[in-house]
């Protein structure tokens, strides 16, 4: 018999959960986005559990009373800390799990970001990831002089553009380049520092860094595109994927379709973690956990639960919400927009039914069930090649993190699909993932 | 007799200290800049001595072997960590001491800002500040897509335009936005969250803000700009000014310029604090600090003394080190360079004495002497009217703090012009300064 597959698993903690009503639920402190003590437990517990990193998903757009009705979200999901500045902050206090937050290539720097993920790297030996994203609301845009998001070819050839240079300031002083020398007076070995001098379409970026070379090498790169530059870019670059695919079958065919692309990279297939979120309603009981699920869908205000569908299809606040859900007449996204009409058309669903299924999960794959039921579903999913692990979603934090410790970590563990203890000190090494070598060298040595 | 007044406190803690060559120091670990444990000691040090905050300056630009021999700075002020994410990680290990760092307003945009620094607010329960400068050289330009740094007026358009938008953004949520009101599920009153709807010559920003309003209101605004514009920024908005004066005379007319400049924007003359710089190398006697002071001096390399005149002046490699400071050929900010060849005039310097000056403070005010001198001066510039307090900058780190908190601290307790305990929790309160009113409090009972 052979042992079964390790699972990495990342733990999603952004505002109170990913639920729309989570801090209407009766454990929830609804003030808790905005402390430091809420995430300090959550980082803390998630790395009790041996889990590989925490996660803050991110995106800054916030629609106020100017905007249609059916727009404004009066939820906890408009309130929270900033994400670079508060994994900083977790690494002072946590020394195993990884951190990893998004920054978006569209409206960032790419000097900016090398940097501060640099720095987060050394200042938590070796914990550091950043998940590559671009940023596709209008709400956003607005915050940062323009009126309209970017097209999705100009945003993604940016993208692709930002990561290189990103990678290359990461490059600037080899590992060895520091000398330290005291009695000569040399403090760094000039020949070892490099101005990366990169002069692109989008960018221009003479370097080098003002930090030496990160515990980790680089700090991994996280990706969750589906479209096709988005592959690409996690292809060539990314260590980790939060793929999104719903079903057992579009993950399978998604799995099969990056890993395959890899190869021309020089990649192998293990180098990539591809990781799709899931949140999870778990109770000891089939009933206990539908319960726990219908509490929270019952807590969604109509007014809130348009909002959820705002983002893609446009204001549906003047249908009726026990209706059927109309073609969109200004869809805000239309490819999403599409996607959820084709999703209601199919499962014959209500304006109701149809942001509860977004509201519940944040438009992420749902799982209900028992322990038993949940780890079931996990190894179908990783013994199919449609997934290395998992990027937990909670409904509700921190009640969901811990009802799974609790309730679907032993279940896990018995069957010997996940660790005990950390394998290493860095995220890299806890992922099972090689240390990159720094492109410039040897370069001396065949010049 | 009155009693006397007490003065501010604040340390400048980047790099490995403020002497050229303080890495070369017997007590300094070289690779220090690079550890949290190495900031980490500092704070918990500065907060145990009741400081009111550490400072990290910043810049980014650092030049390469395809730069002139004489451009070349090969001393540890190369190497450190990132401002932000470093007073993050030092937020969660601390608990009253202010964590304030440099931002340019040149090559960030204005949402990002605010965001952070709101978010650093509350991480460390009111004690972020932010030091608000304008980037000048062409060395950090080039990593920004630029090949030149932007024109003097230019950018001190764009930063006070830049302050106004971040000040608006922290305005965003009133107090009592957020409601939290389980029962109706309405979770913040929507007609207190403002859209601030920027739109100028240089940003174009609509907000809100995604994080609530911060412990201290807003963060603090520290400033430490000479000139006319830096000045009437100043004047505006800040909480704290660095100023950089290096005699009595100059610092006097400074502290009266400024303070003159406050009744026009409606505020008194205490809500702003001056805290010049001061680089201090005490002894138990002038012989013993006259020694730590030709010590460090006697450590700095030709090659890298001159590096720290090119920065102003350009390359002097060519020159005799033992001869006089000749009238710079390309000097690279002229009206530095003015003034650093006026000063080598008027005091007779050779080129290794201009830049042991430099080297010695980062061109700051340096003093040498007993715990006595040191204090005799700080307590004249106070009663003259010169400064409100003292921004530290020691020369080497962390040795240069331990030696203030034992030699220099009791003189100034002696005096009872420092505190023995903190006011209060937050940095605002720590300074003596009161919270700002949010704009758009009373504004819909008026309307």
């Amino acid at each position: 018999m052979s042992s079964p597959k390790q699972i990495s698993l990342g733990l999603s903690m952004r505002y109170l959960g990913y639920h729309a009503a989570a801090w209407r639920h009766p454990s929830a402190d609804p003030d808790a986005a905005s402390k430091f003590s809420h995430y300090r437990y959550i980082a803390q517990t998630a790395e009790a559990a041996k889990m590989d990193m925490v996660f803050l998903a991110d995106g800054i757009g916030l629609r106020t009373k100017d905007e249609p009705p059916g727009a404004l979200c009066r939820s906890h999901q408009t309130l929270e800390l900033e994400p670079l500045t508060l994994l900083s902050a977790l690494s002072a206090v946590t020394s195993h799990i990884g951190l990893v937050s998004t920054a978006s290539t569209t409206y960032n720097e790419p000097y900016h970001i090398a940097r501060k993920w640099a720095s987060l790297d050394h200042l938590s030996g070796g914990r550091a990831g950043w998940n590559i994203v671009t940023s596709w609301s209008d709400a956003e845009a607005r915050n940062f002089n323009r009126d309209k998001h970017m097209d999705y070819d100009l945003r993604y050839e940016r993208a692709a553009e930002f990561v290189e240079v990103v990678k290359g300031l990461w490059d600037s002083w080899e590992e060895d380049a520091p000398l330290f020398d005291k009695a000569s007076g040399i403090f760094f070995d000039q020949s070892k520092l490099h101005a990366l001098n990169h002069d692109g379409k989008h960018f221009k970026v003479k370097g080098p860094l003002t930090i030496k070379r990160t515990p980790q090498g680089r700090p991994i790169l996280v990706q969750a595109g589906a479209a096709e530059q988005g592959l690409e870019i996690a292809a060539r670059s990314a260590d980790v994927v939060y793929a999104a695919p719903l079903d057992l079958e579009s993950a399978k065919a998604y799995y099969a379709n990056l890993k395959g692309r890899l190869a021309k990279y020089g990649r192998s297939r293990d180098s990539l973690k591809i990781m799709p979120g899931v949140t999870i309603f778990v109770g000891r009981t089939r009933e206990e956990a539908r319960e726990k699920f219908d509490l929270l869908n019952s807590l969604v205000e109509p007014q809130l639960g348009l909002s959820y569908l705002y983002g893609q299809m446009g204001d549906l606040s003047a249908y009726p919400i026990d209706g059927p859900v109309p073609e969109p007449e200004n869809p805000v996204v239309k490819s999403m927009a599409k996607n959820l009409l084709a999703l209601a058309r199919r499962e014959n669903l209500t304006i109701r039914q149809l942001y509860t299924t977004i509201a519940a999960g944040f438009g992420g794959r749902i799982l209900v069930g028992t322990p038993k039921d949940i780890v079931d579903d996990m190894q179908a999913w990783v013994e199919a090649d449609a997934a290395d692990g998992f990027n937990l979603c909670p409904p509700v934090l921190p009640l969901g993190l811990d009802e799974f410790v609790e309730l679907v970590l032993p279940e896990l563990r018995a069957r010997g699909m996940f660790r005990t203890e950390y394998a290493g000190q860095t995220l890299r090494e806890n992922l099972g993932l090689t240390q990159p070598v720094n492109r410039y060298v040897g370069e001396a040595a065949v010049a």
